[in-house]
């Protein structure tokens, strides 16, 4: 057969974990919890499986929980989403994300993406027939360049896709990043895809600012998160869209016809844990204290440390400690030291190498230790 | 926005399944079952989760379910599929079957189906850019007619999706239809995209006839399953694909950037819960006693029935009942009759009007007797 997609292999994170496997390393490059679940979490499925909620739900998600999610963005953002209209439960982020880009990028538009930016985006827009215009953030500090985005818009533009806090750079976009954003979509039809699946943990007293917190986004966005990375259940897939009726309208078009729906236990389950909003309200203090733990480590090291503003990811410069390229230094270091991270280079079209790799702090504190000591040695 | 969709509405199983549900009536539209799955599996599944697999699994499926797809094709079909590069765990068969079409048909690609089918494979195949090719089933019989089949066939043929047993009209094609199929493509580069999700509702000691058994067939074939339908638990999503190792590279490039992958311990659960054949070797008798007591409750209406050899669906002919269009009619059988119904003109292009419509069976016996006694009154 011939392939139709040439350019595309194996996702980094899949490759990466299987070498940590194989080696026996201790896996921070995959971004995942190594800890479990609240227990309450999982009480919650076990009982709507046992009460029989074991088919269909509504194509557009179990009502309690769109309910549920409604909710959450109203207390956290103070927009109000119709959970019949505006809200729509995914199978994970991912499926969100591409699931938008295959409802509104026709063949020929162009869709802009910011780089370093997650795997997928880039082969989903081509999966539409959509053409990619890649944006460098500002190299080093991985904050957004308002000219340069203002540079790469065009009358054939017709979608942003954005991610704070930032994979895998940690960065967090101020409420001044996304008022200029704001303005510079102002006087166009750009549509926004806002990839906010790291919403729940931003460090240091500084807050989340999501596209639902400014009108003149909101009203042009797909607004992306997940319930794995905030309740520690990477591997259950349920995510959420919230996004105004007539992009909802367009963006169940296709969900209907990818997924249909999403496992109903889980929708009822994360529907009453969602009745507290504690886990979510707690997790920063959690994971800040993670990070800490971490970089307090990485300092005994000859690793560069990199701001660490948000998501579960801390990045660091390998300069001062190798002079392999990213790529082969974390094939190394999985093989040889025993510690398993991502390259920045698998961020970019181009493989561009940053001398800087991402390590996962989402993981027991005795996990960590280890990786630590393992680190020290270089 | 301006629309990319315009012709893509909501589903007919979601549109006549909120109907039934305003009006109250007896849901043998949208194809569910109204009872509950084995105890046995929401315990696996439970004990999956309190044993703390509840983080990302393999993108390709948990390698315990991927053997256990394997063997289970190898004991009914006599085919051996290598779970690590033949098998891939999707979230659901409409997911498997976007894929598999996103994955290969290129723009300007056309694609077979045969009329009527199932409602998500056009808009499939319109978003991967590819050019839908309809091929009539023979009225009256919905047997394949390979004549017809052999006339559509052009050197842009990407691809022909079938589907047996079939939906909406329970016909299950024979040894000597997969055989034909199966001549007919040898000289071709032709793909094929195999549904097969009601291979164990199979009736009267016919067989399935998967493309499994057909070396020609499997060694081009995507064969598309699903475990909602055979396990009773349509709301789990989950299913799978199993194509040579070529084809499953291809599919795979999308599925990582679709879904990425499956919920982790419904496919644990699932795994151990297929060591045990008997509820699949059992689920042909268990659905031909419904079929049987269902028919047997139409003789008493003026519906003419049509044959029901496989699939949990019964398709009877309206003439003698209603002047009705066959949508008009599901509309009306639903609001004043109070049982819902699917009219086959959905299942085709051109809302074509068969004077058809399907009921679906997988119900409480008494579900079916409340319904009967409705359809009596006509
Ligand atoms: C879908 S596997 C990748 C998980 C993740 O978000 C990451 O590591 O960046
Ligand atoms: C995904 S809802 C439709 C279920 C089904 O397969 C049918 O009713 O035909």
């Amino acid at each position: 057969i011939q392939t139709k997609l040439p350019a595309v292999g194996t996702t980094i994170f899949t490759v990466m974990s299987a070498l940590a496997a194989e080696k026996g390393a201790v896996n921070l490059g995959q971004g995942f919890p190594d800890f479990d679940c609240d227990p309450r979490l999982v009480d919650a499925v076990t009982e709507a499986m046992q009460r029989g909620f074991n088919q269909y739900p509504p194509m557009t998600g179990v009502p309690a929980l769109r309910e549920a999610i409604a909710a959450k963005i109203e207390r956290l953002h103070g927009r109000r989403y119709d959970p019949a209209s505006e809200i729509t439960v995914t199978a994970g982020a991912t499926q969100a994300i591409i699931t938008a880009i295959l409802a509104v990028v026709r063949p020929g538009d162009e869709v802009i993406v910011l780089e370093p930016c997650y795997d997928s985006y880039v082969p989903n827009i081509e999966l539409a027939g959509g053409t990619v215009v890649r944006v460098p953030l500002t190299p080093g500090t991985f904050r957004p360049d308002f000219g340069k985005i203002a540079a790469a818009l065009t009358p054939r533009t017709r979608a942003i896709l954005i991610n704070t806090p930032h994979n895998p750079s940690a960065t967090v976009w101020t409420r001044e990043d996304m008022l200029a954003l704001q303005e510079l979509l102002a006087p166009t039809e750009v549509l926004l895809i806002s990839d906010e699946v790291y919403e729940h943990m931003v460090f240091d007293a500084q807050e989340h600012q999501s596209a639902a917190r400014f009108p003149g986004l909101a009203a042009r966005a797909f607004i992306v998160s997940s319930f794995g990375k905030t309740y520690h259940v990477t591997g259950w897939k349920v995510g959420y869209v919230a996004a105004p009726p007539t992009l909802t309208t367009e963006f169940r078009k296709v969900h209907q016809f990818n997924v249909f729906t999403v496992n109903t236990p889980v929708q009822h389950g994360l529907a009453r844990y969602m009745a507290d909003p504690a886990p979510y309200l707690e997790l920063p203090a959690f994971y800040q204290r993670k990070r800490d733990l971490f970089r307090e480590g990485l300092q005994r090291t000859r690793f560069k440390l990199l701001p660490s503003e948000g998501s579960y990811f801390q990045c660091v410069d390998i300069s001062a400690v190798s002079d392999l390229g990213e790529a082969d230094f974390c094939q190394w270091l999985t093989a040889e030291i025993g510690v398993a991270a991502i390259p920045l280079s698998a961020f970019y079209g181009d493989g561009f190498d940053q001398r800087v790799v991402r390590f996962c702090f989402a993981k027991k504190d005795e996990t960590l230790r280890t990786a630590l000591d393992r680190l020290a040695r270089l």
